[in-house]
């Protein structure tokens, strides 16, 4: 097992990835090209399940995070698993339509839903708008009127809670574009707003204290101060909502260096804190959801690359070239995100040849490692970056024109195409 | 005009692309979306085919670097400017040849060719690959013999000159994913190899130095070591190729911090010390060709985005949320990169209202700029970012699966769609 248990060596010295061989999966279906473990995510959904229905108890559940890793296929299988999701944008909400997903099991996100993204939304029947602010507040109440119903929501608050991450991926703090501040007195203005709305039902409150956050603690502060807060609102607006969701966040083991933890043990302190907070408040539990998307698809993931070249510069550096780069996989370039990196093709040799991973794009910084060591590789060699299944293929783009992969999930009968690779006529199909 | 000729305030207080209201234009094309003035394109490659042409004579001319922004109607702009062509990947090959680009003027790029892109630009009858490493030589004299032709090829060399710009933009460098270093002995062993297989054709060579450079100096020490490095390669091996290419790099006016420059006087520069070396070295002075992308496209364009919302936290900042972000401008994610932002909705009142302009993704880096001033908006109130036309469209990804921006091209008939809008449904149309 390599970080996780989709990820083995096999008779062959090759990388096998859900108990399939790598090298054999690249001749398959060509590189670079993204392999999900649907089995792998499936137990992952489940083991998310069991705990929140154990540890918090009635409707409380995991809804998944569709911005980590989004397609139409992967709704069919959150839809198996009973998730309900997390959509971001029309985009997302667009594609669980497509995968026949349970629209009332959806919470639309999003800094800035536009009029449009709202009607939208509406029209097709989602659950809870996780509203942001006041103008989007008024917006939804005056399209829910227009529609002739009534919208359930969950109000975005920032408890102020700082997770000690990247700063980057910091959203819990008050200084933030998402939500309104508790302690600048924000939130419960805004509380009071939702409720005098007629068109709009406020069902509860939302807050994310950032991401890969392996730790409860930031999970458990942040849940402490929204039961107080709930508590208030219910003092000062007799608010009466039952929902709290506490976001996404837990953290991913993407090399040797990232602890292994367990989400359910997570889990059980943030329930006890909870339950203590609503012992202490005289408030009644919540529903709890979290938001977990990272950590339901990263793992189950891994990127396959063919070798173009090998640069030894003497006294610098040895550069690896493949042939895709940040198109698929920006977080190096964005976050200086550390990958394990593999030779697919001689994965049981051993890894004594430093290298820079660099991707295919005409820009120096396209790389997607560095110092990592790996089984000397040459042209047509296969590369496996490991734990990409989050935050790649959402993330791609076609700089430099550079089409997307596919992403390959295999599942019980064996590997299937779920997104196609993009085709050349696919890259110019916009132009007029 | 405010940084650029294509921007002004009219009369109505508002501001005008291109001669067009920057609010009409949004109101008719929706937002987000890019507004290419194309007559400002046409005037900057008239400039650079003169000063070519003037300054260093023969057939030295200007080749457009399709990265900085790359759809089927640019290079038909691109043709009738008689330009040639800088493509890093089979996918802009297939926009050029989508646009009837004569091939024979198409320079192929890339650290990292395919053997099937190998194939696809030979095919296509491209005029010369700029190749990268041996087995990229190796494989391109295989591909060249398989279809019975001899390919014509620059050679990519490091100089080693460090201009002084971001780290992630220079490639000019030894340590450097690109090419092959002088100072190493490399690039002389790459020579003989080149010389050395028999369907191949060493042109010349090329080089860059970085990105954003706005003085003459890195180009002219630049051209300094080739044009020496020329002359051993004729002394060593006897070479006779007639080709220097020295890459891209001019700066670009991005707000009112940068410089004005003036390419004619760079590229004046340039020229005197390329002719100065050639009489120093004893050779004749080579066809000068460069690869100008961002200064040709960059300040012809601008995206207009709407606001959602205006959230002001008090004793931090104020947020201004936007339809658009880094799925559209994922430069000030990656690079810090400061952009000039104006309120196009009320242009001629005082910019007095700090901002940070952040973006729709549900990710807390998602800023467009940080710390600007612009006449406090409103929800509706059309913002534009000026200074868009290069790196912004040509990196856009569906990030949230948020679709992508239409590309607005104002010629000399009006404003016309060059590349549509993409909608929900091309959001899911790759998945199974």
């Amino acid at each position: 097992m390599i970080l996780h248990d989709s990820f083995e060596i096999n008779e062959n010295g090759r990388l096998s990835i859900a108990g399939h061989d790598a090298v054999d999966l690249a001749a398959k279906f060509g590189t670079p090209a993204f392999i999900i473990d649907e089995e792998k995510i499936r137990s992952v959904c489940r083991k998310y399940r069991e705990a929140f229905s154990e540890l918090f108890g009635g409707e409380s559940r995991p809804v998944y995070a569709g911005k980590a890793l989004c397609f139409t296929d992967l709704y069919r299988v959150m839809r198996e698993e009973k998730m309900a999701a997390d959509c971001v944008s029309s985009g997302e909400l667009a594609t669980a339509l497509k995968a026949g997903f349970p629209m009332r099991d959806v919470f639309f996100h999003g800094n800035n839903k536009t009029d449009d993204d709202i009607r939208y939304a509406i029209s097709s029947g989602v659950g809870y708008f996780v509203a942001d602010g006041e103008e989007e507040l008024i917006a939804i109440d005056r399209e829910a009127k227009n529609a002739g119903i009534t919208q359930k929501i969950l109000l975005r608050i920032t408890p102020g809670i700082d997770p000690h991450t990247h700063k980057k991926i910091i959203t819990g703090n008050v200084d933030s574009k998402f939500g309104s501040a508790i302690s600048t007195g924000r939130a419960s203005e805004i509380t009071a707003l939702a409720m005098s709305l007629g068109n709009i039902e406020l069902s509860g409150f939302h807050c994310h204290v950032g991401s890969q956050i392996f730790e409860p603690d930031p999970f458990c502060d942040a849940a402490a101060i929204m039961m107080k807060f709930i508590a208030e609102m219910k003092k000062e607006h007799g608010y009466a909502g039952t929902i709290l969701n506490l976001g996404g966040g837990f953290g991913v083991r993407y090399t040797e260096d990232d602890p292994i933890i367990s989400y359910r043990d997570n889990i059980k302190a943030i329930a006890s804190t909870v339950n203590e907070a609503a012992k202490r408040f005289l408030i009644d539990p919540p529903t709890v959801l979290m938001e977990p998307g990272r950590s339901i698809v990263a793992a189950a993931g891994a990127t396959l690359y063919t070798v173009g070249s090998v640069k030894e510069i003497p006294g610098f550096r040895n550069y690896v070239s493949i042939d895709g780069g940040m198109t698929d996989n920006p977080r190096y370039t964005l976050y200086g995100s550390k990958y394990t990196v593999i030779n697919a093709s001689r994965a049981s040799l051993p890894a004594d040849f430093e290298i820079t991973l660099a991707g295919r794009c005409c820009e120096s910084g396209d790389l997607i490692a560095e110092g990592v060591r790996i089984a000397k590789p040459e042209r047509g060699d296969v590369i496996a970056v490991l734990v990409t299944g989050a935050y790649n293929y959402s993330m791609a783009s076609n700089y430099n024109r550079v089409p997307r992969p596919p992403v390959i999930m295999i599942g019980k009968n064996g590997p299937r195409v779920a997104v196609r690779r993009e085709t050349r006529e696919d890259i110019t199909a916009l132009d007029e």
